[in-house]
């Protein structure tokens, strides 16, 4: 029995895109159902991005039996699409391991496989680094092909068209397949989304048009042969080539839409853009969730999942937490405030905008995903005197540094940047780590930054920042909910706390949810006669000189953080110290130059030193 | 004799944008002749942005003849052709003070005057902001109009493309005027480009076409008036309906392309656009130095000028300094190493790298104003084993942050960042400071950062870069020339020097050409019988242990540097003092969280206590 299964799991026989390729067209289908089982029931155990991997399974199976990585690369945009490509190259075994502690991380890596072309996981990239992988290449007359797959919501990112405008007068071959599930994680949002509406709504979509024929007659080597073969055919391919696309006028040669679930379609039209010499792009349609009911009813929900239930669609454990909490706030506050507008960068329902969706249309922004703009776009609105809020995850936030800076903080706009995912962010992984934002931020003039602990301190920042601040206005909160709080800890402040017996010889400085862990430390540590007096900080930039002062008085000072050492707090708050003299003992523990693994929330504070364990033992250390 | 001076200076009397309108058409072509004389000649002095603001004196001028500053917004681009509109706005007593301390910036700058909608610097934010403006206007009921002027090359930006995409789909008026003098700083490069070229020079570009027509006949109110009237013109207007431009696509009605310098053609064609619903797109064409030989002659060198002759067109003062000086090395590099690659962001020029191009042409990649490109562009050539140099200035390479961070460093990809007009710059005032990329890249791992003072220790920091190190190198330095070097400080080394006497009680701790002055006021010092020593970082990331340990001998240690305080060096400096338990004192002179304005480099430095005089204070007050 167990060897008749065997034989009949085709995904145990791929170590390579090789053997894929052994495999007669006439078994592909089967093969993706294989594969959209094996994705759907990972996911299910380890969460991940579900939706747009079941969308391009058959896409990623064509490209692999189509082209030859490695020495073919592929770039995959974001990377949310990339478990069938991991699934093909030799890692169907580690599979289960995804997202895991030491296994397969859920986005391309180059250490991983040398079928993974390039690191991803922030949108928009994967046109440039192509692009730059395609001119190596040339300089090194290496002929193979260089390839993009790109989902339409990254076309919204201005770093995609910067990639084509550069590559639109490339002399060789270059492919960009263009990923059309009409969505970016919600739905997709200005001109080029409606723009892409219309071209897969076009007459003639499913008939193949005699231009195909004579754009293939045109190309050099079988096109013609393939244009005869194509208008015989009776297959579904949807290869239509318009003439005077927005991409055309881009440099580059449009062909599409073609279905991408269609094995025997994909094929031929990848075949077809293989012979075109010049840039390419070729518009595949896929349905987000493709194969799995839930997913397909509700893509968004499925996009990036924790557990969930395979038979019912539901998930086993869905806290919204500060997101949540950070919506209702800015409710609240938008119904006495008529200038507060709400911007989201495609991210709506992970920043927690839903019910500010519906109950504030009209001041409510889905720029794409375009954080850049974003900020800009705020900066205009702050320019005429409404009050911008951009929610935003820590790790994007960095794509607009410069307008932080230049657009807003300079001309000391006010503005709220109120920054979900601070701090380690878990299975997602290196890519996604927010913990760059404080750096990004501490030196940058005019800018005030909150990072509380609990929902109330949220709160109370966001209310502080509306109504008596100036400038830009960073509110800063991690994944998930809040944590331990003592029983003892009444309100939190906006500013500082101090928490813990002020006779103690050791002062633990700390800010955002850290101090749970520290509270949890000096609770346990009294139980053993342990003084531990600890500064809670809230508002980081600017520190307050009295809190400075208060530290001062003790000799040993440990600094805890959830973020880069270099340009971080603690150096900002040992600074301050150091103005005042201080004579003390300063221990610092943060993150010291690293980038930081996949792995849950709590691996990565352990591993850094900042979980309760940690905390207590450096109390221990230098009490 | 004087008073009939002053009636012929049409400009004394324009001390508003209503003034202007006074004025009959027919004494507009006057009046740019001497707004483009009065632009030479100020700017012959001042310095500044010539080539640019001569090509935009008609079409600034039909902005404020039609529209209505104020209460109109228009947004400029960059800002390199803002100066007719600050003479038009009020300014004109003060356009000699431009670019002076305590003068006009030579940006826009909301502080200067309400005309002026938003403040600008770098490139491609216009759209993204004026955006912002028109959708807070719409908001409050506000019908007036909004502008967004771009050059052809801020088109190449990123962010361009997102204000567009977002823009295309607004339902009010909203108005691009795409100000195509076909360069960016240098010639335009990239699809779009190309595109522009193909519109420029379509057949019937001098005819009017009843296209036109038929699209002022469906605008509201009096298109067909305007039609009507267009249709018995004998005008030179250039007013072309093209159905399917790039820009159509994106939501833009586009017309154009229109001469932008016939100010009766202007005045009908912002007439036109203004009565149309929806974003439109005015194509203006213009030539960049219009009216000064020599500018129009060498657009490229006059772009961004210091003071010359006007009569001969020569530069009075033309120091290229460290920028030519990394071209030499670069090129010599290049030569032994044929996987070195050059990027640069339209920058070309200014950063050095005209030797570079001629002598490597397939190996340099100019890709437009588009950093953040640049940046993972380069990392896709690293990850094919090529060497990118990406050669930019310190202010720009704030919109690559992400890029560095995500793409390049994450991966620990070998490329060079080299960083010029690092520190204040000058004139160009707090757009454009160099104050940044330190806390920028010091936060990121992989990354190492050297800060030379001088040009031999820029080289071999290059060559050291190239030959030994991992990751993302940053070489970071001055505009200009090197300072003052002592005759005993023999050799810089790519690590730290010593200088001055190590009996000295007082260490001076610093980095990049602060250090010039510092080595004179210790030199000076030592006249007066006061020992200092100098610790001498070139390498501020990662700092060298034996040089924390030798500044730890020192009870008093005065730390300097030219960039922001919060997560610059000095901060990371004394931390790693305060893991050797460093008792001392620790006194800090760096950029303390505010935005520098525009004065000469030499007044910046002073004001900020980094100039000779005040490190001797500095000392004399700490000895």
């Amino acid at each position: 029995m167990k060897k008749f299964e065997e034989e009949q799991n085709l995904l145990a026989k791929i170590c390579s895109p090789a053997d894929l390729k052994k495999l007669p067209l006439s078994q592909l289908d089967e093969l993706c159902e294989q594969i959209r089982k094996t994705l759907v029931e990972v996911v299910s155990v380890n969460g991940g991005h579900l939706s747009s991997n079941l969308g391009a399974v058959e896409l990623t199976v064509m490209l692999h039996y189509v082209f030859s990585c490695p020495s073919d690369s592929i770039v995959w945009d974001v990377g949310h699409q990339a478990y069938t490509h991991k699934i093909l190259t030799g890692r169907y075994n580690q599979i289960k391991t995804i997202r895991r502690s030491g296994g397969l991380s859920g986005f391309p890596k180059r250490g991983e496989s040398e079928c993974d072309a390039f690191d991803v996981g922030h949108s928009s990239t994967a046109i440039s680094a192509a692009y730059g992988i395609a001119q190596a290449k040339q300089l090194a007359g290496d002929n193979s092909y260089t390839l993009a797959v790109v989902g339409d919501g990254s076309f919204t990112g201005g770093l995609a068209y910067e990639g084509m405008n550069n590559a639109g007068r490339f002399k060789r071959n270059f492919i960009v397949i263009l990923n059309d599930n009409k969505m970016s994680i919600s739905h997709n949002v200005g001109a080029m989304a409606r723009y892409l509406t219309g071209m897969r709504i076009r007459p003639g979509y499913l008939k193949i048009k005699q231009r195909v024929e004579r754009g293939l007659h045109k190309m050099p080597g079988i096109g013609s042969k393939i244009a005869g073969g194509l208008r015989h055919s009776k297959s579904r391919i949807k290869n239509l080539v318009y003439r005077n696309t927005l991409f055309d006028f881009l440099g580059f040669t449009y062909y599409g839409p073609v279905n991408g679930h269609d094995v025997e379609g994909l094929k031929k039209a990848l075949e077809a853009v293989k012979k075109v010499k010049g840039p390419v792009l070729l518009h595949v349609v896929t349905t987000k969730g493709k194969g799995y009911k839930f997913a397909e009813n509700d893509p968004k929900s499925f996009h990036g999942i924790g557990q969930f239930d395979i038979d019912s669609g539901e998930v086993i454990a869905d806290k919204k937490g500060f997101s949540a909490q950070f919506g209702q706030c800015l409710c609240n506050l938008a119904s006495i405030n008529d200038n507060i507008c709400a911007i989201t960068a495609a991210m709506g329902l992970g920043t927690g905008l839903g019910e500010f969706v519906r109950q504030f249309k009209k001041r409510t922004f889905d720029v794409g995903i375009a954080e850049a703009h974003a900020v800009t776009f705020a900066a205009g609105l702050a320019a005429k005197g409404l009050l911008p809020v951009f929610a935003v995850y820590s790790t994007f936030l960095q794509r607009s540094y410069d307008q932080i800076l230049h657009d807003a903080a300079m001309q000391n706009l006010h503005m709220l940047l109120c920054i979900d995912r601070a701090g380690v962010v878990g299975e997602d992984g290196e890519t996604h780590q927010g913990v760059f934002d404080v750096l990004m931020l501490n030196g940058i003039p005019n800018v005030t930054i909150f990072s509380p602990a609990y929902y109330e301190g949220m709160g109370s920042a966001l209310e502080e920042s509306v109504q008596n601040l100036q400038g830009v206005c960073a509110v800063r909160y991690p994944r998930g909910c809040e944590g331990y709080r003592p029983d003892d800890y009444s309100t939190e402040s906006i500013n500082y706390d101090i928490y813990g017996s002020q006779k103690a010889k050791v002062l633990v400085v700390t800010y955002g949810r850290i101090f749970s862990f520290a509270a949890q430390a000096a609770d346990e540590l009294k139980q053993q006669k342990i003084d531990v007096c600890i500064l809670k900080l809230c508002r980081i930039k600017p520190i307050d000189q009295s809190a400075i002062g208060f530290a001062s008085k003790f000799k040993k000072i440990l600094f805890f953080e959830e973020s880069v050492q270099n340009g971080g707090i603690g150096q900002s708050f040992l600074m301050q110290l150091a103005k005042l003299d201080y004579k003390g003992k300063f221990v610092y523990t943060g993150i010291n130059d690293e980038f930081i693994p996949h792995a849950t929330v709590a691996e990565s504070l352990a591993n850094l030193g900042l979980d309760k364990a940690a905390i207590i033992n450096k109390i221990k250390d230098n009490k």
